[in-house]
């Protein structure tokens, strides 16, 4: 199945929930935008592709929710809908970019709940669509600059699990690997979260792809010592300069990489770039609980101490200048950055 | 107690287990030299200079467990017993400097047993004292580079658990804070052994100093953002050209704080430094169990897929070039390194 997937039988929103996997793999169903909304904010799904299409599905639930009521007061409760879905993470932009399509064909259709609700069922559907070529695309694309035989550094969770299905700079290793190149991955596990550990070695796994987790303070070690050829990962905003806000580690892990010139490529649909945002210095970091760093065991017993406090911020930003490349479904982007994005994005 | 203590009275080695705390404070005692051995192999006991201490005290059990050979057979046994310690882990100098010492005692003295056993037991005693008061000596002098207010990054234990008692790094931080600066730490939580979170937080909580935990990979963010003003740490080995090979993630942590000119010091006592290692390029680098990345819970499920391997260096190196100084006992050694360890080191 898609990690975000319609059940129109049920009129439901199915997702792979990310929680428990690899231990189990459960199926999480929303029922309600509110359920959407959970969903977002408590990372059952997460992946910045993945959650703009989970919000738009939302915004069908919403409808589908308040469809006996006057077109006024649907357009009210979508509205509303849509400020709860934009606000349960900052820094991933495709939320906002999904949000953004799916408010322009419920503002284009003063239309009755059920007419609405298939108008925007249709939107909702052509956005999970479309991400999926587009990293089909991507992959394609990107194939080329891995060559036989590369160790590559990949971080965090970029794969089915973090798009509609296929992944970006998973999806990419992937296809490579599909196309008979020998490649072997070292898995940065993601503090706190372990997106890689968990979720990319899971993937890995069925894949038929060698790999080796590694702490991500591990990663200067291998870089250092000439064991990498390339460097992998997604993104969570692009902005017009090129910066990249990315799960948090992508700062240092570009630093290192680009310092012992290995090269670095950031890897998103189009949907990731924000032109409006200037440079990476605005762009919002989501700061999550401290529990997601303390609650931490190792042989069943609790690592940190009673009443410890921490900081926990999701996500960094990597300025556009430790970028070797950026891969999107429209092409490979070089520096300059400011203008070549321009120019990609048809400005 | 001392984090390496001598019991005189039943003629054991005491050391704090540092593998169960924050949770429990047990104390692991050490009836054999191969007990001491299991210690440091297992990290019971870790941190440069508490090994050195705990190998020192382990030949004087290994003379206790033979000390009615002849001579000649006490010699051999000695010898084979340092070999062992000398086996246990890798990276770390201070090992073998303490061996060579506890060595040239029973080289110098063709004795009985029970005398041998306490010459050694004097020398390794002295190695013991010496720590400590290293220890309260780079304090002192390490406090001047501490300024009132600041956020100090640390990485892995460096206090009163890693070396006899009060500690390097840490030790020079503790200092500052009872002379009354406000500090505040951010404590790198130091994967995989989790160094950080578990025992730096343990330790900084029982001294008062206010702290928060950060998963390694966020180092960056607060490096890039302007909150950190100084990143310190100790070392494991310090080779004559000042590359300091420490626990692994130092590198990325020394490579961020350099490049957002935040200044950045190793602490460590000069049985740290190794003049006969050229550079970091030749420390040999212990590679630990993949178990210690893999085994890992998150409310108690398990994180990594059944199966999934991993790799697992335990120390890195840090080039010389990214270090503003190093404290030690004899004095704060500023760039050029090479020239001013050897100055240091009265070569």
């Amino acid at each position: 199945m898609r990690t975000v997937e319609w059940n129109q039988q049920t009129r439901s929103l199915q997702l792979i929930d990310q929680r428990l996997l690899p231990e189990q793999f459960n199926v999480f169903v929303c029922w309600s935008c509110d359920d959407v909304a959970a969903a977002i904010r408590h990372m059952v799904v997460r992946g910045a592709p993945a959650i703009g299409a989970a919000a738009a599905f939302g915004l069908v639930l919403a409808v589908l929710q308040h469809a006996t009521s006057s077109p006024d007061a649907l357009q009210a409760e979508i509205k509303q809908a849509a400020a709860a879905l934009a606000d349960t993470r900052p820094t991933a932009v495709n939320l906002h970019w999904a949000i953004r399509r799916m408010l322009a064909v419920s503002e284009r259709h003063f239309a009755s709940g059920e007419e609405l609700s298939q108008l925007m069922l249709a939107e909702a559907q052509k956005i999970a669509d479309e991400d999926v070529a587009a990293n089909m695309q991507i992959a394609q694309i990107g194939c080329s600059l891995i060559d036989d035989g590369d160790t590559i550094l990949h971080h965090c969770n970029t794969g089915a699990l973090a798009t509609v299905d296929w992944g970006t700079a998973l999806g990419v290793i992937r296809l490579a690997h599909e196309k008979g190149k020998r490649v072997r991955v070292l898995v940065d596990e993601t503090r706190p979260r372990l997106q890689g550990a968990r979720l990319t070695a899971w993937e890995l796994k069925q894949y038929g792809i060698p790999f080796a987790i590694i702490s991500d303070g591990a990663a200067g070690h291998f870089l250092r010592t000439g064991q990498v050829q390339k460097v992998f990962f997604g993104a969570d905003r692009v902005a017009a300069n090129g910066d990249v806000a990315n799960k948090v580690g992508t700062y240092m892990l570009a630093l290192a990489a680009s310092t012992n010139h290995v090269p670095v490529y950031s890897v998103f649909p189009t949907s990731t770039v924000d032109l409006k945002m200037p440079s990476g210095d605005r762009i919002p970091i989501e700061e999550r609980d401290p529990a997601e760093v303390l609650d931490i065991q190792i042989n069943g017993s609790r690592v940190t101490p009673e009443g410890a406090s921490a900081r926990n911020p999701a996500f960094d930003i990597t300025p556009n200048h430790l970028l070797t490349a950026m891969v999107t479904e429209k092409g490979i982007v070089y520096p300059p950055f400011a203008k070549n994005l321009a120019h990609l994005m048809g400005r």
